[in-house]
């Protein structure tokens, strides 16, 4: 049946990792793969009480269609938590999406014609490269360095693409608590990506599941709110910040034109994100408020990277050229190995451990990073992270004991 | 901004009936507009209910994410109520979707690069054209006789495209109670568009929104079921027989190769559907049965197309070469003109006179069918049905004598 394949899909293969994370649903074992929010963190008797109050009564409304640009309920909610984050919008700057996956699926749908140059972080979401490799668009990387994107590489690949006429369109940022990484992109290096942007005409796409997951450290602005033409794109995910079941997000733009675009595309994928979901997100909003849900949940958070920081210390072997991220939020640490080890070959061993990671290759769109991971420290208790830990690094030393001897 | 557009939405445009029909929400327009479910046909209490007990007991499973496959409950619900269907299947010839038309999305993805054919019905569902037009598939309409697509057309159609050297890819089908034209498709005929598929290796796409909420006749046996090697992909949505505000739809395969490619075009689309979503579709499944549900609610149906067929026969014109069809299932009744008048032009005086619909050119591909329109009648009372068909009627006399005068 391979025969009927678009080309899109032809040379895709079923992922090896996703395959062998699958084992790591297996109860014994110690998973820093899924970057999966803290289960504690759900409010989940609030949102039951919301549901069973819309259900009762509000059912014509919630359990039939609705439209595609979104309720007004929630999208009014959504202006007024922004508005003391320096974002100024309006209704009809806002557009609802079944999470913020589907924002990425729209945004190459609209933008991207095969070939189309796209410039994202080395390394950058898996999610995202798979919505644009599906789309053929050309993914340029640009090296993270540890305060975000190195700005001369990203020039240097701006005069490359230039030099060999192909058509730019923009570039994708996770400007706090990257994903893999958990590098924050620095204020200065934000303002210097917007001079580019707007210098070789580029919109800006500014995912950000993370940055309200901040549990140490100062807020740097969004890229959004210091752009002044209107070319930033910005993704605002739920999943994160109240529940990812619930498949909401937000995506804004000033841009009419933009806009425009945006809701017809997403009419012909899934015609309106689901009314339940986003009465259950609209009046979580109103009836308790986000910002103070979000004190809450970070403290969660804190606790669990502090866990797995300390827990990295006191395991890992030192000066092997070993190091890894101290992030201030979000949910990962990215680990460099010693560069003579291939972190996705050992990904079996460590299953054998019970414990599991995301190998870093994946997420770089120029085949490097072999010798990277991504560790999840959102969804372990600080106990566990620290057993995972433990045996994560004597899979290391092991490794790396390997690997002298291979190489001797 | 417009510079940044891909070319698959450079051409469209923001539709000017869409623009219209936002006007019918004033709560003075009788609107057989949107193809809503009835929404006294949503089993809100028992959702409540479910929706409750899901959030306050199994929050850590519904508020996070899923697999991009979906809910093992969900999908095992669904086996068990397709088996009395003739439908046979298992856990992996299944993928729960966004709704159906997510799967509409994700089948042009999988299957079609820009150019490629894909034969559908003339006319054919409004949403699945916006979605074929965004992959740039070549859409071939095929003419509906009162018993479904007409052979002899569609043979003419497959020998011009073999002429031509394109490549064909799929047939679309909306089998019972088509949208827009509410026309069913005979079961001489589902076997002849099989043949012509199986010797032409061509996909089928079944999609079946309303072929359980059939409320007179015999029920004629899915395409799917009576596929011998594979090559049917069925599309069963719960947006008209449970609630649309789920955003739920299965698709069905039994080939590996498909659904692998379907499941990793989901991954990047969307992830996964909310899990929340689906547990209570598979709770109220298992709890309260599907077949049940659909006794309860066929009758709500029937009483409303008989009240419009009802009006219709006594306020329409006849003789004018004014007919519409009469479907034993569904939400849609269609209706054709006289020859001489454009039903989109005429939905503005339409409007002006209190009533709504939806002017049938945008469904053919092909551009014609300026004579015709969809009346929905699902979720209007017995007596507005009347009241509108009422006024409609009034609208078409006015159109025809105006239309006489200015043709003399």
């Amino acid at each position: 049946m391979k025969q009927h394949f678009s080309q899109r899909v032809r040379g895709a293969k079923r992922s090896a990792i996703r395959e062998l994370l699958k084992l790591t649903e297996q109860p014994d074992i110690i998973s820093f793969g899924g970057g999966l929010p803290a289960p504690e963190s759900f409010p989940n008797k609030e949102l039951a009480e919301i549901a069973y109050d819309e259900l009762l009564n509000n059912s014509a409304n919630v359990l039939q269609y609705g439209t595609t640009e979104g309720s007004r309920t929630l999208r009014d909610a959504f202006i007024t938590w922004l508005e003391p984050q320096g974002i100024h919008t309006t209704r009809d700057e806002l557009l609802v999406t079944t999470a913020s996956q589907q924002g990425l699926d729209l945004l190459c749908k609209a933008f991207f014609d095969p070939g189309d140059v796209l410039f994202c972080g080395l390394p950058t979401y898996l999610g995202a490269v798979q919505a644009f490799k599906l789309f053929q668009i050309d993914t340029v990387g640009v090296l993270l360095e540890d305060d975000g994107m190195s700005i001369e590489e990203l020039e240097a690949q701006v005069a490359a693409c230039k030099a060999a006429g192909k058509t730019m369109k923009g570039i994708y940022v996770i400007p706090d608590f990257q994903n893999p990484s958990g590098i924050t992109l620095s204020l200065e290096k934000r303002k210097q990506i917007l001079d580019i942007a707007r210098r070789e005409d580029l919109l800006v796409f500014e995912d950000n599941p993370y940055g309200h997951l901040r549990f140490a450290g100062e807020s740097i602005p969004s890229l959004y709110s210091m752009d002044t033409d209107g070319r930033v794109i910005m993704l605002v995910t739920f999943s994160k910040i109240l529940s990812a079941g619930l498949r909401l997000a937000v995506m804004i733009t000033s841009q009419p034109d933009l806009m425009d675009a945006l809701v017809r595309t997403k009419q012909a994928t899934d015609l309106c994100t689901s009314k339940l979901t986003q009465h259950l997100a609209a009046r979580y909003m109103l009836e308790y408020g986000l910002d103070k849900h979000l004190e809450d949940i970070r403290p969660i958070y804190r606790e669990k990277r502090n866990a797995m920081i300390d827990a990295l210390e006191k395991h890992m072997p030192k000066g092997e050229g070993i190091r890894w991220t101290e992030p201030d939020g979000g949910l990962f640490v990215w680990v460099w190995l010693p560069e003579g080890i291939d972190a996705q070959d050992m990904l079996a061993r460590a299953i054998e451990q019970k414990v599991a990671y995301v190998p870093g290759s994946a997420a770089f769109v120029d085949g490097s990073g072999h010798n990277t991971m991504r560790l999840a420290f959102s969804s372990s208790t600080p106990e566990k992270i620290n057993e995972g830990i433990r045996r994560l690094a004597s899979v290391v030393k092991a490794e790396i004991a390997a690997n002298k001897v291979g190489t001797s």
